[in-house]
């Protein structure tokens, strides 16, 4: 039923490379099926103007797509010379989500920019964005440890993000492109390896949906989220 | 121990007058507490160049907030230039909430514009605005039934919204600003009437919270949206 | 002869309500017909960067307009990304007049804002916004007396505006939106409670008119200019 | 008193060179004393949207300064990105006063754009701009007449523009930038070779000014004016 | 002398790795030493406004750097809100490049644009982007062909592109980072298999250079361009 | 053959007439044929943020074009909103061809800034902009020296700049429009006094030239400097 004879309650095959770049501090190569997304985490020894002298430290983050990622080709936000309202509200979940597991204070006065670039898009990119970011971050601040610069990690919490989506009636986990363009609802969960929540948006894109197929959703992105926990775990070793 | 002894569960004084615009085609001034949003829906006979000869009608939403709506002055976004990220993410979800109760193809090729400007802001504008344009929107659907325009309505359903959250642990209803800047947890759920669910985005702001808790904002947006309708159905007459 | 029977010299109807505004020092909403403008002063602690260690304040204005203020909908300039020459020129305008009755250096380093948002436009907004903002200014200028923070009110003088025109031949106070798009010439007036020039714009759209005819919207304005400050006074009480 | 010994109602030198400009279908470099400001009118076959199948023409103005036309270098325009809201405010005024004397009618459907670049600044440059552009429109409408494609010349009126103001208490004509930064009051009068009014702008700049020092600038207006259209006959030949 | 022990006219290690892009009609990633770009060339069916119903088609490109592609983060473009303008004067020149050897008669009116973006930089982006994005346009124009939709390639003559200095008085080829930042003399030459000249930019950083130090920049710039067709044959295949 | 009976290696009459702007530290207007570029040099005590404490100046520049510099009017880049790839482009050019020939570290922490602006466009703006600035730098530096604020000028070389091109097969000097546009290769060179080369930019429109019609080309624009440093010598003094 589902492209590939996927499961309804399966992930995509999912591979996580780390130390991708030569230069960032951390990063990584995140690929969900055929989503693509590259992430790198740089620390600067400066916060923003409003955080100066407040002793804690800021993590942000920066979304973008090549302009070929897609099927069709989108416009260049920078030749646009805007950044699509699209765009903004993924950075900005992106960045809120890694805040959530991050002691600021013990980040002390520096800022760690997560950039997560999409190279090719199959459904799915703020999410893994969100499980690639993590781990770019998660080494970032563990090169800060190695370094001597901090004695221990200021991330106090591991996250990931998972899709889910009401396609044909069905409860369905991981949507890749062809599902969700179809998809009744579509819903992003970020979560924690022990089941927390950080943050949720489910939207009825159509017409408005029952409580109960809002839980089923929930419930197939927990199960989502402790399998890519273990991946993530793996790829930080 | 809430501000003016509000219980967790109850709601602030909400008040909709109708028809407060001499042009619109439908208006409202929705105000829930000292919270107050001027919501017009202003009906155009031609849709964006990527819907023509669709069949099918638009509805969308701008958001905006005067420069003193708030305790200190805010920048004009007209004179900085753009609209801020957080800006573009409140109209957008507007747009998406009320379109999920529209039929765009028995509105035909129109659009309607619903402006949802804060007049004071005290906590909940996004919600407020959401409720408001929900009652303008209906009444400009209306006034095309009374034209002759159109033959029925093509607003099939009935939404309203609300934000709850996590306050030194306990769950409240309709957040005002002095409790919003404190909150664990942040929530806004756009619900129907009959309790489907239209859209709902939950965040952590500083730490995870468990899924119980999550449990407790949704039980307390359905007794909400239950009370708003209400309100609504009044105003609509 | 005139919309509503009124006399060629006559104003509209006029109202002021101060105190409009939960936050802002000093704020009134101005009533001139169907125009409805907003008017708020803010006080800020801080003056631009080419004024500080100048000993000097500063007072200046920004103006907008509702998209749905008008018969038509409006593009929202914050989504257009700029102000439009217009709206540059009156918010400029605003400013001046304003500054023209202020003492600076009593003032002191600190900068007001005049915020002027047309909630509802019916001709001669920019008029309205002055004489509604010299409201909002004095009231913020007592209240920094009465807070201590000033001995005595740099507001050294009290101004109002009013619009004239030649509608057929005929020279009128008062201009509202039906006679000013026929008016063969258009001319704001911003005059001192003695009669005081501050400001004179006055415009032939479509073709010259003779040196008397404006000698006759001078008249007129004088008039028009009296009657306003008599309705600022009681408002301010 | 005045700088170079002039009287208080003295007009600069002025000079005005024709057909400087090899493309422009109409053009001249106009200098009054230290103030050159090259006009050139360029004749497009088309109308602004908005003004299509109306069988009307529209006239245009834009305005601009070199960089270092003043004696400290200002930012360039186009390099910070926008014109500001005082270049906005003198384009406009330009084509608004050029339109009062000219038959868009018989224009017909095309468009004639004004530029008036000042390439050295001493004072009074909106003013040399008008009394410029309407040589060179006038040489420009010559033009269509002369190839055939109009009859007659649309443009109905002659205008010219000059400032006064009043400096230590006395009435001056035509100010320099030495005069204008110190004058109490600022007036720009647009009239026509007999006297009527197309525009005027006066501005108290420190204090408000009675109505009788306002009469004054009109009546040293005209009589500039009056040598200003002399000279425009004389360069059009 | 220079780094890993390179000869002064040997080109980095050169990898050239075909339909790296699910989506796009031709696409690679070209790896000069640590310098990796990722192009692709998408095929639109319909040509810029001004180039309608000319018969012809279009060729033109687009070039970004990831923010963390360099040794330090540089700002995000569309954050920024505009491309820079050494961004600009590189896509321009790509662009102008390959029209050097495209028949755009043949390829009838349809648009590809090249996408050249920066995953890692260490000196020689442009020239990089060039090389690749020669092998992504003859591969998108070979599909063109293999879909029937044309008879023949409109690509009539292979590009290369090398960049060339002097190094503490050497010339050298194919500058890395570390070269390039202390080279006296840049210069980039985009040459065609035969040796053909398409464009040539040589720039004097610091001070004047001699023509014929010019001269051997272009000996090894030909030298290099000679070995990267052959590469490029290979990967084309 | 050429216009004006020209031979292919003459350059066009060229003149360069000094100190036309009474502000400006430094200025000349520059006229090869009918292209006039108005070259002016502003000295400001300061530099650019990130040149601060460096000890060292800097040198740049600005380019723009009168709207109807050109046969046809082209945009106001000021009202379009930003400057074009080509300005940036050129500008950037003309700032890096006079560093190559001042000593930053003479200058001392203060910023020269050339506008070269385009008042008539006739072919070959970019040279003569750099031929033109290049004297308008000088004597900025003269006057600093005069002025006693530096003992001896920074500027150590001489520069002059000319294009040439390919015409049907013909190597030819100094391109007019109606050459440049039909031209098979535009080549611009920026050359010392003494043949040094600073800039070579080469750029075959249609299809890609032989080495050795590079060759003749450079030999041409060696003559062509030749002549120009001697009239720039005359202009100066």
């Amino acid at each position: 039923m589902r492209p590939y004879g996927r499961a309804a309650d399966a992930l995509r095959t999912i591979e996580i490379e780390t130390g991708v770049s030569p230069y960032a501090e951390g990063s990584c190569l995140i690929k969900c099926g055929n989503t693509h997304v590259l992430c790198t985490a740089s620390v600067e020894e400066n916060v923003p103007p409003w955080m100066r002298n407040s002793g804690k430290g800021w993590v942000t983050a920066e979304y973008g797509m090549l302009p070929r990622a897609t099927h069709t080709r989108g416009r260049r936000e920078a030749a646009a010379g805007k950044q699509s309202g699209r765009t903004q509200e993924i950075q900005r979940l992106i960045g809120r989500s890694l805040r959530a597991v991050v002691d600021l204070r013990k980040l002390g006065e520096r800022q760690i920019t997560l950039d997560c670039d999409v190279i090719q898009a199959d459904g799915g990119t703020r999410t893994a964005a969100i499980t690639g970011a993590w781990v770019a971050l998660s080494r970032a601040c563990n090169w800060l440890v190695e370094e001597g610069v901090l004695d221990v990690s200021p991330v106090h919490g591991q996250i990931a993000a998972v899709s889910c989506g009401l396609v044909g009636g069905e409860a369905r986990l991981d949507l890749e492109y062809e599902e969700d363009r179809v998809a009744e609802t579509d819903a992003n969960f970020v979560l924690t390896d022990d089941g927390g929540v950080v943050e949720i948006q489910a939207t009825a894109e159509d017409k408005p949906m029952p409580a109960s197929a809002f839980d089923d959703l929930f419930t197939l992105a927990r199960k989502g989220v402790k399998e890519l926990v273990g991946i993530q775990r793996s790829a930080i070793g």
